[in-house]
């Protein structure tokens, strides 16, 4: 299923795709076409059809897409289809915002650990993931097999952070910080950069006055 | 300075630019090279002078770039020469989270007015914001002239809330929630979609094991 040969923006699209067929699924439709996906999610019809023929394609002609069983293969693709153990280091409002949102829409993925300097929070829980101060995160994370760390930490903690983790082998980060990390090879890391949306956002809109 | 032509690519490599000149700006570095500037970046040298010579190149030739005013007409480019009235529209951990990290870190964008559903938070401030019930959203946008609304509200009423901003004359949406939406041509849109980039992440995880 794996194929180096996918590029970054077919990758890109797929959790997209998966989006909007979860919620095909919540309104109960069953099957859609290349056309009517295309109507819904603003990609030619064309390019859905060359994008899913990248993994063998799962339309059957003259029937469409079953939604149900698109969804379910496109989250094999990506990964989905298993677990992963998740700390998340800084927990304050934006890493407090992601617990919940995790463990209220992210079934697959498991807080095990949550890491702030604050001593303060020491020994608090979120669901069943114990709150620790940041001293203890190599040993969790190397103990515990973490797979991925969501780092929401302030600029200036950002990379000791991402070394720490790192070092103790996890193999994604999940960076919300406003700034790049500089990592070794074989680890996976996905920014969410937020700012840089916000700056984009502005120009988009004085582009759009004149 | 606005050109059309700018493609869609190096319009979004401007916050970044920007980003780090920034940094060194805070560590008192006053020019660079567009050599330097790749080794941070991690976009070539020849990127680099080819993306700053859409806005007429601030480089001179044997000095570099001065960091300061590189900054500034990035900023001006992007229209953060300016400043914006914003509302936030969903007042959940994240919504808290975005309104903290914009007060303390983008001093353009001026929070007027925070929505929630809940009447619990009525009459309670953030800074000079109120924090109001979203009954009061339309009038409260048109009245003030509010440029920006970000939303963070539940998946199941962001398009509701798109459309009440949209109608009471806002020029951008910043779209924190998992939907897209659908708005009428001339409004602006970013989407953060968090979980896409989770699920991403996940993707590359298993794409460098193999």
């Amino acid at each position: 299923m794996k194929d180096r040969q996918i590029s970054k923006a077919v990758i890109r699209r797929l959790p997209r795709y998966r989006r909007y067929l979860k919620e095909l699924q919540k309104k109960g439709i069953e099957k859609i076409s290349s056309k009517d996906l295309s109507n819904l999610i603003g990609y030619t019809a064309s390019q859905i059809r060359q994008d899913l023929n990248n993994f063998g394609g799962f339309g059957q002609q003259g029937y469409g897409y079953s939604v149900s069983n698109l969804h379910e293969q496109i989250g094999a693709i990506l990964g989905l289809d298993k677990t992963y153990k998740m700390v998340i280091v800084g927990y304050g409002r934006l890493g407090q915002a992601i617990a919940s949102y995790i463990s209220n829409n992210e079934p697959m993925f498991h807080i095990v650990g949550i890491f702030d300097v604050k001593q303060i929070i020491q020994d608090a829980e979120f669901k069943d993931a114990q709150i620790m101060t940041c001293g203890s995160l190599h040993d969790f994370v190397r103990n515990e097999n973490v797979d991925i760390a969501v780092i929401t930490v302030p600029t200036e903690k950002a990379q000791i952070v991402a070394d720490t983790v790192a070092d103790a082998g996890v193999k994604g980060i999940w960076n919300l910080t406003a700034v790049d990390l500089d990592l070794p090879e074989g680890i996976a890391v996905e920014n969410v950069h937020m700012s840089d949306s916000l700056h984009a956002l502005v120009y988009y809109m004085h582009d759009g006055e004149q």
